[in-house]
């Protein structure tokens, strides 16, 4: 049985995750990560899986707060490692203004949350996955966090959140360096562009079709993967805007 | 006669480059930017170019302070644009205990700094530059910022620093996004591994050959451009570790 730790649990890509791993039967303990009481979703969620699913408060934006949230997670692991960390807590904000427009407090606030809050995360967690079985971080990145496919997507003006996901990127790739030929696994994932409360009513896709290949991607995920940059499949849209091939992408 | 304004200019790299400009006869007003009072090898080039040269006080953290350096220059332009702008300021921090060992609030102090204070800094200053003759915005990046490099400096423990050079340069083709086709150049460039307080002993170069690199790139750079991101050019060295050729660098 593999047990997973997964951040911003409380709605959207990560309520959908562990919604879906609770389905799956290599899947063994689940902690959800949110910041505050978990909302009546995730709250029944618990309730009905009281022996495998814990909600676990952790704000990714305060260290102590995370640090708390790792002794929580390591004294229900009873001695175990910890098999898999996703890194899915995240926020956008929009400024159709353009760049000029992103306010210095917000684009630090994004980083603050996207970045560095998974600088607190994977810190925090490390020692327990270094007792893992599996040892996998992933962490939820984007295709709009490619500097390479800036073009692509020029119409969404989420500015501080694309130069997120690109210092996400590197982060990842600096874990990757850090523990090359180790057996770990730190892999960024695009897990398409999703109608969750962040992606908004337009998006490409339900959240349950990009997170049932998020899922796919982080049970398949091998350490030949460390340091990748990896899009969800997609049959049919491989050629659509959001270039849903299942391949690496560019940085 | 073009206007420069350069931050992070009382040491290292932005010294070097406004006592490079200084010497060149297409240059007229230069601003170095700086927080505090300048210091002496500075205030000395101030006060030989009084008519040339000015310090501004500014502090890319701060953005009151950036906003009271953008209205000093304006007012010192007497009704004229400003020509060039360099995000040259900057910091980093090492950790040779690996990226698990930097710790939140340094991360987030060298986004603050590398990545916000850019945002800061173009924000006060765009409406200065959108009435300039040149409308060039150098981000000074470094190819430790390279995604796809990351194997080729594993050495160089200074992970924040390499991730916030990512996030910049996102920030830059965002920009460059903002202003196709308008005549502007938003252009990053890596200035090379140079011998200053920064860069430490054991850099490959010593600063005025970096500079003197840098300053053919601003003075050469134009619309075609836009967006990328652009590595020093030394003779007999393009194949060694900094791979100074010149070109493009990979994202």
């Amino acid at each position: 049985m593999t047990s997973y730790a997964v951040t911003g649990a409380s709605r959207g890509i990560g309520l959908e995750l562990v919604t879906q791993l609770l389905k799956d039967r290599s899947v063994g303990k689940i902690f959800a990560l949110s910041r505050g009481e978990p909302p009546s979703a995730l709250q029944s969620l618990v309730s009905s899986h009281s022996q495998q699913l814990y909600h676990v408060k952790a704000s990714v934006d305060d260290t102590e707060s995370v640090q708390q949230a790792a002794r929580e997670v390591e004294g229900k692991l009873n001695g175990q490692g910890l098999d898999v960390l996703v890194n899915n807590a995240g926020i956008q904000t929009a400024n159709p203004g353009g760049t000029k427009t992103v306010s210095p407090e917000d684009m630090l606030n994004v980083l603050n949350v996207n970045v560095v809050g998974v600088q607190r995360v994977i810190a925090a967690f490390l020692p327990l996955i270094e007792k893992g079985k599996e040892k996998k971080v992933i962490n939820v990145s984007s295709t709009l966090g490619s500097i390479a496919w800036v073009d692509k997507f020029a119409r969404g003006p989420v500015q501080a959140y694309k130069i997120s996901k690109a210092a996400l990127n590197m982060l990842n790739a600096q874990y990757a360096l850090d523990h090359a030929d180790t057996g770990f696994t730190f892999l960024a994932v695009s897990p398409g562009w999703l109608k969750t409360d962040l992606g908004g009513q337009y998006a490409d896709l339900d959240p349950h079709v990009g997170v049932a290949e998020l899922k796919r991607i982080i049970l398949e995920a091998s350490p030949a993967q460390n340091g990748k940059f990896v899009n969800i499949h997609v049959p049919g849209m491989e050629d659509a805007h959001g270039h849903y091939d299942g391949g690496e992408v560019p940085w």
